[in-house]
């Protein structure tokens, strides 16, 4: 089905690796993994700030928020490419229900 | 622009009203105000609760989440049809740079 | 209960006007008021705003944000005068259980 | 500053560690440490999953909110543990407006 994707309506000439499905465009794929490599930092030193005992609440809240603001971002580039290369083309493949359902779902609405 | 886009995609059979833009699906405009209505109900009653001195923050805090749960459920039926409407047909009309970063904007992810 | 709080540990002075429970600090519930005034003013003309079959549904989405953040302030105001007036004294009155269960809620935190 | 904390105010019995500062209930501390453990292992399996170049967008968005969902795991077992032992106790130690000051911008509210 992605074999039909006329590439020129993807901004950055994402391609698919099989034919049988939709895949994350490469591009989002690798700039999600470095924010998520970042976060994934932050997080270990978080976890070894809380073998002291003397930690404060306050502080490890704020570091908590500051790897979930790496996770919202990355995050918002996987959906950037997925709005992209997928739901903008929806129409074009005929699958936008289960489309627009699965965004729904992801943003939590009902 | 809208009078171009193939009512067979759209999946309530919405239709603009004009044909120079894009606008919202009737069946989303319909429902959105209804709730925005009880939305507006609610928060009146906020709005008097707090016209007596011993009401408590508590109480209203959970009216005002209420409230909160209210224009996310009218923002998502807004969503809905926008995505459906508008965004899945995006490389039909080739608009899709502007669909999604408005998109993105609204998800306020950068 | 209220009448055993030591004034001079709250800020701006708030008293309560009941002696037999916790109340709202006045300067909060008369800034929450007005902020909640406001957002109601913007849910009106949005309201109004969905009359219009042309209306788009970003412009929409991004209003309904906007009286959210006005919520989002008169909550923010209202938690304010809560956490100083009654969960930063909780300790002096002995009912910590039931205020920290409170806003635990509020917080949607498990 | 702590050491005259009245530990009978603590539900949990939390000490604290050292005399001249604030710092966390041990068992928040112990709870909050293994809610991260597990969400580093899930962040490390997305990790791995965006190596394979077929992965679909939706799929690691889902995997992020479950992260996301860990990470306030966490942050409310050591939002409690504050509440509970530093902010319900605050006017007995006279620091309730640095305490409040600090628990609304972690909630981001002006």
């Amino acid at each position: 089905m992605t074999a039909e994707l006329p590439d020129v309506t993807l901004p950055e000439g994402e391609h698919c690796h099989t034919g049988h499905t939709l895949c994350m465009p490469e591009d989002s794929r690798k700039r999600a993994a470095r924010r998520l490599a970042i976060a994934r930092g932050h997080l270990d030193s978080i976890r070894r700030s809380l073998e002291d005992p003397d930690v404060y609440c306050v502080d490890v809240l704020r570091q908590i928020k500051a790897v979930q603001g790496a996770l919202d971002g990355a995050a918002g580039v996987i959906l950037r490419g997925h709005l992209e290369a997928h739901v903008a083309t929806a129409a074009t493949r005929g699958d936008e229900a289960e489309i627009v359902d699965e965004l729904m779902e992801i943003f939590k609405y009902v």
